[in-house]
């Protein structure tokens, strides 16, 4: 199955179901052998492996170039963290063309300005999108794509940035209407006071995705229960390899030495593994002329 | 200090000096906090990292980009594991012109063809390059660099390929002719003995750099007392990601749960402290006009 | 019709047909729109624009970047001039996955060696692929191509190198047996002698293309009425922009203004036509809000 | 002398100086020949060569990239066309320091929003940049250069949009105070009168910077005696080359034959001398093993 019709039917399950942020080419590969039916590629995670802010600091066609990795890597679905669609309706529908050509399954764009600031910091004084002009980006996006089962998700920032139940219905309904595939009704909340009150108004009109970065502690139960279609795990990969890295860098800084560090860490052999290693020398066997001639005087 | 006089120092360092592993901005950065004194850019890193084979998938460029990343995201000089030059003595001196417009302090090439393989794969059918020709490559770059403390250090695969010691010492020196800053002596032996005769013909010609991925269980001092001058640890953050990915992934698969996992996982605050989002507000302060008169009806 | 049909139709075409070369979005665009049923994305055209030699300098993803863009501005199939594959069978079929990505209708191969030299240059002393390695190239490629209709063309170097007849015929035979698509002989010589030995030999096996840059007097009839399939005019896009850019900075540096210049340069309206400006000024109408509440205080 | 400091002297010049357009590493390279003093990276031309068009397509780091071959081709200083600064203050400073890292001597930034439309193209409904908001970039940018004679040029997009002279005055002197090293003042008007005004109420606080694409018929000494520093002749290149490379694919299209297209193209000699390709057989000679022993069975 296409990855796009794949994400079409994750989004649309009468389950509940679950995708996992990925970040790299690698990370990618190692959320499909996990089990999982789909990836997050988080703006977060991008930017932060990148080594830059969350910030659109990299450019939106390096982020791209991490998305052509990460999807060549893998065959499940790739959902983009889009950001703002990286500028207006026009830089948001060339967006959808390139990520088409890379089978990118996907993208959700959320409704702030360009250049965006995560929405964990300083959220209150980060102004929101222009309603009109947010729906003119749907709309154009949904216009563009070629392949009927991409999906735009629409972010509604409502809630984040301080505002209430109110604006945040007020706004999925009008991205609803402009053609959005699916709502990401985000909250910065520990608890899920205001995904509640959002989804028993909202009465499921579209399927509605949701992050639980900050509520994490909610159980999942509570999810399926409100009526959530789909939730994202949003940034543990980037995090899980922050902390091991720093914890690994330190004790061989510390204790010079590789001697109790092997037993911490993949094996080689697990590296080339997930690289493909394998495949290649068949393929030697298969493409490359054998060298029998070669004299050898090796040991 | 510049980042090339940096490695300069470590290179020539009478004591034995130690560098870490780092395949991204991000973990470049953990590197210099962790204590180190310069950092490796691993070949197999990156390109496991970007989700493919060590092989010369990735094209020299986009190693580049991934550099780019790395050196903005540092203060600590950069060797780069540099494959075969990715091509003959011309692509080979485009590269140091390139590495040094990035501040990258150093390359590290290997006496292989391209496009070559990881040694420690199938490794007794790789061809090593032609000396002369390796020879001819390494003084090309040599005469390009512009900065005069630029390192250029010459990998000798000769016991990886299964040449005896005789080879590798008539490589060593050879290449030592040519203009090479050091010698990097590559063994896939368990133990030690294949370095250890080596340093003990080479007689500090000139510095050595090793590489103890599969030796790891010699003890440190040993490398000092035979001469070494520089460790690799080669390729440690990268194994001790996977391992740590393929864990939380794992984990949130199964309990479909972040309940567990926060703990686990470095916390969202140190991600953008890692990314130095604190100097980007203060900069706002600085730089951006004040929106006192916004009026709020939020929350 | 798919563009890798389009070309496809064009090679097997009973009629001699005809490609020319661009170098860049803008240019394929003219050739598209001067009526030609395909474009020839030239290597040396592509490196010598860039402002680098034909000698792989550019990274194979830098040529890449170039194809996107004349990909996406053009609908008519376009032919990459692949230079050797950039590297052995496994380079080559990662390329070929790269080039479907992007909507590039097929590639030509050259049976050189990696990093080429142009083959007008020094050609005597430019060594030949090895048969059998370059028909397990032709081969993986093939085996790799997901598009049915995607076309590879195996360039034979052996006039170009000094080698005869025979050697030709026996190295576009074994190509054929690999299975590509289509053969490119290609000669240096001023007169057709070379290519009219081969095509009288060949006797139509497969379709045969061929590249008249130094036979350029030689009349069009006579390449049909020795069985050509497919003439590239393969850099005078090229060499035109120089020709005329060279002019123009003459005459702009000698004049110091502009006044005689106007006349001889396209007019901004059809830069603006050729880059498509009416088409967002259309989408603008449709996907930004109006501003009609906009105070007005301009002159 | 270093790039940054040559552009500096051309911008501070008593006499009045005049750099010229380029878009590529191949144009630089004909500029520079044609005597020229600097280069002037048109965003119009940059964009309509890669085939798209001139409000923000193509992505910053893609520019960087065209920039970065047309550095390397040539020693005079380029002046960036950088539009908006690629978005707030934040992508502008980031901006400078990849352009540092690229030999670039200096940028110009225009007061208007991201994503930017032509100057030549429905003016009068672009928006301007809030004066405060983009002094906040004029002076991050400045304080960010490393390279003291980096240079920062403020575009005044006041008579473009339909604003008069007091506003114009009014940015360029907030512009002037908060950092800027000289003004470019834009006018589409096919006369001087804008210019002139503003001239003679300027006077001279800072280096004054035209672009008489429209006024083409104004004579030069014109500019010369109402005070202008530096004329940039903004987009010939690229329109000569349209013109060129359109007649040529028509000539070649209509009269399928190269016949009589040779003497209207510069000749490949031509080509190959601009690529530089003597340096690098040259360099072949100095750097490749010599093939004295290689078997020759050739013609």
């Amino acid at each position: 199955m296409k990855k796009t019709k794949q994400l079409k039917h994750i989004i649309n399950s009468q389950n509940l179901e679950f995708i996992m942020e990925a970040h790299s080419g690698l990370s990618a590969k190692i959320v499909e052998e996990a089990g999982f039916k789909g990836i997050w590629a988080s703006g977060l995670s991008i930017s932060a492996a990148l080594g830059v802010r969350d910030n659109n600091e990299a450019s939106w066609t390096q982020v791209l170039d991490v998305l052509e990795f990460m999807s060549d890597a893998t065959s499940i679905p790739i959902l983009l963290d889009g950001d703002t669609g990286y500028g207006n309706f026009n830089n948001a529908r060339r967006l959808v063309k390139k990520l088409e050509q890379r089978q990118i399954a996907g993208v959700c764009i959320e409704d702030k300005l360009f250049p965006k600031t995560n929405s964990f910091i300083n959220a209150k004084a980060q102004p929101l999108a222009d309603i009109d002009e947010f729906c003119g980006k749907i709309k154009a996006m949904k216009d563009t794509q070629e392949d009927e089962n991409f999906m735009v998700v629409a972010r509604v920032e409502a809630f984040i940035t301080g505002w209430g139940l109110k604006e945040a219905l007020r706004r999925a309904e009008a991205y609803r209407q402009a053609g959005t595939d699916a709502v990401l009704i985000h909250s910065k909340r520990q608890d899920i006071a205001e995904i509640e009150s959002f989804m028993k108004e909202w009465g499921g009109r579209l399927p509605v995705v949701i992050v639980p970065t900050k509520y994490y502690t909610v159980p999942t139960d509570k999810f399926q229960k409100i009526g959530v279609n789909l939730v994202i795990w949003a940034n543990h990969n980037l995090r899980a390899s922050i902390d091991a890295m720093t914890k690994i860098s330190g004790q061989i800084f510390r204790e010079e030495s590789l001697v109790h560090v092997e037993e911490c860490v993949a094996t080689l052999e697990e590296v080339f593994r997930l690289q493909g290693a394998e495949e290649l020398q068949a393929a030697e066997q298969k493409y490359l002329p054998s060298n029998e001639s070669v004299s050898d005087e090796r040991l």
